[in-house]
């Protein structure tokens, strides 16, 4: 058979593992293998719409076998990596194992909390469709106990929300968040807005979005703050408790929901690498890989999107540089196999786009930028581009027309209603977190 | 507050109780609190598509409150009812307690499993959303973790479902299983094909659809056969075990799957109604009520649905029966207002449909009947008309043009990939239920 004559492995299907399988599909002499801890890929940059009610998660999923079902070269594979044995060239998943010519690694980031006491344990991150479906639950489950509480006996914390970090997921969140209080919960619990339920945004930064022109980061304080969202900026985070939050200046902030959006690390691979030499951890938890994304050590594995680090560059953790750097690799492998020296990746800057609320956004294409309506369509339009399936567009599109005609959020609902899905710590701080049971005063 | 001078608690927001609550929403006088465990109306007619990864569960829920937002007189609850105190004229949940003039009890019903060894530990039900998204995931998980393995190593019972009784439900899900094999799962695994995965619909019946009449349920039979079903009529099931069925006439029917559609009880409410002195269980659980839905001793308290039994009736426990039986307890509510005597409820038949595949479903309105492509529109219409929601609308529709016209099933999803979520007994039996690990042989 020689059309399987050489094994690329690719772990991890976001958007870098899914440009490389996809760059590779259907070239002969290649045989690929996917491997995924889920069955579905997830389109992330919607994941804060999970979790604000606006979105099924459904909607944002698509199966990876319906991706690859006519790229006879791809099989794909539901397992986790556990281990890579550099010399023997296998991957060891908690199922199977897979021999490799080719290794690309694309496992993706995790939430970074820099020490932070409390952070890990208090706060809800915002990574998978299971942890948004779970914050959506809390978050809901939270109104639904304060309206069986007398007014009076509605402890101060339950209905504020701390959103810490107020990078693009922050502030995207922070408004979704300010926008479900103020209209569908607002109808929906008419009895609880004098406890005037309220979403902070929290940050060392003095304004948001630090990676945006000054103009941009005023215009959506200035947005954020119109629609509600408390800013607390310009004092870090110096602890997360059951409570709230504490700033390093002394303030302490209530809120019974603390989001984490502050910060992203690559993904644990540490106990699956330990057998590989070189590997040195840089910046934000990333591996530093040669400017062609390659091992120094091991040039048949590449290393692409948020856990990838290449010399003298640092291109941000974004789904673009996913996209572009598992492209990349796709084709450095080919020039590889025509006996050619792999390039050197460059980052593409196509320019950054984050929403704040209806009809806001911001948008910066090098030193162009615009805001209001018009980013926004864009916003929209790009990301419905960008999601796969044309089915989950229409189903996102119909969501989106519900939430602009009529300001509702329809994926109102605590489902699953599964004891595991409620809120961590919380659940035994205020009683009836685990179900929502109310205190008999 | 003369405006709340009586109080109406109805318990279970199904379609009684939700019928019900619409009948007395803006009646002058009338106070209504509606208490349920889960946040959102279910549409069970569909549960079935769920199960069988043609609709995202969100498709088939409703948030209460969005229901009743303007409806000011009515309150909903989201808590689980846990005694009812008759003399106190108190229903007690797991949060708050709530005083009534008047009860509606409308729990619903759950699996009846007539005491067959192993069937309520061995197989899935098929009665809530949480269920129908285990069953969805754990059937994926099947056929993920079959193509980890070598072919010749694939357990037998690993790819064979069998659906346990042949009434609207079993015929429904096995007609839906029929297909997503056959097409959407064909085409993701094609490998597996050759070992033939295949569903039973097995009964003590002679045929399927014991309410129809006979030539629909030869139709229903023949057109079963047709899909790919395999119908094990004629020998009931005397247990159920880890690996499969085994029925009265000896035969052992292998399957990893076994889902239990066989037959419904009352909700359980002994516990709860311990103190309601004259309370009768009648046939399949229920409680037997007075002609008018009033329980004898308490005719301040209507039981309507599943759980009702009319005296000298024996209404099917049906969707219908159950919308009617709530409107009629609200009215009987209104009556007794003006102190008027509460009048006798007659079960309306307005027909039965269910459908058993692409084009083909079987509708019978009194003596008259029709079948195929006419009766499997009829039944998308009528289902569409009666699920609540205008968004939830779109959504169905949009899937189910999916599946018509590309033969998709777009929710092919194992979310939330929870290990909660996987099988039971099976997890232990075959190895990597939790998660997908395979043998490695």
């Amino acid at each position: 058979m020689s059309e399987k004559n050489r094994n690329v492995v690719i772990v991890g299907a976001g958007f870098g593992g899914l440009f490389a399988a996809q760059r590779l599909a259907r070239v002969r002499g290649m045989h690929v293998t996917l491997i995924d801890k889920n069955n579905y890929h997830t389109f992330l940059p919607l994941l804060y719409q999970v979790a604000s009610a606006g979105l099924e998660p459904e909607a944002i999923a698509y199966p990876l076998r319906g991706i690859f079902r006519r790229r006879r070269n791809i099989t794909t594979v539901l397992a986790e990596c556990t281990a890579v044995d550099p010399d023997q060239r296998i991957v060891h998943t908690d199922g199977l194992s897979y021999a490799y010519d080719y290794l690309i690694l694309a496992p993706g980031s995790k939430t970074a909390y820099y020490g932070v006491p409390g952070a890990e344990e208090h706060s809800y991150s915002l990574k998978t469709l299971e942890e948004a479906i779970r914050l959506r639950n809390h978050l809901l489950s939270c109104f639904e106990m304060a309206s069986l509480m007398p007014g009076n006996k509605v402890p101060e914390a339950m209905l504020r929300i701390a959103v810490v970090g107020s990078g693009a997921t922050g502030v995207e969140y922070a408004g979704a968040l300010a926008e479900l209080i103020r209209s569908p919960l607002a109808r929906d619990f008419p009895e609880l807005m004098s406890l005037n339920p309220s979403v902070m945004l929290v940050d060392g930064q003095d304004k948001p979005l630090s990676a945006f022109s000054d103009p941009l980061r005023d215009y959506t304080a200035q947005r954020l703050a119109a629609m509600g969202v408390k800013l607390r900026m310009g004092s870090a985070v110096a602890e997360v408790t059951c409570e709230g939050v504490r700033l390093k200046n002394g303030e302490f902030v209530p809120a019974h929901t603390v989001v984490w959006t502050a910060g992203i690390r690559g993904e644990d691979l540490e106990q699956s690498l330990t057998a590989v030499p070189g590997i040195h951890l840089g910046r934000g938890g990333r591996i530093q890989v040669q400017p062609t994304l390659q091992l120094a050590m091991h040039p048949e594995i590449h290393i692409v999107g948020d856990l990838s680090l290449p010399e003298f560059q640092s291109p941000p953790q974004v789904a673009p540089n996913a996209i572009q750097q598992g492209t990349h690799a796709a084709e450095n492998i080919l020039l590889m196999e025509k006996g050619r020296a792999p390039r050197a990746f460059a980052y593409h800057d196509k320019g950054s786009m984050v929403t704040i609320g209806r009809s806001s956004a911001v948008v910066q294409l090098g030193k162009r930028s615009f805001t209001g309506f018009l980013a926004w369509v864009v916003w929209l339009f790009v990301h419905l581009m960008y999601l796969i399936g044309f089915r989950n567009r229409i189903i996102v599109l119909v969501n989106w027309a519900w939430d602009y005609f009529f300001s509702e959020r329809a994926v109102r609902l605590i489902l699953p209603r599964d004891k595991s899905v409620t809120c961590g710590c919380m659940a035994q701080d205020i009683p009836g977190t685990e179900g929502p049971k109310a205190k008999t005063p």
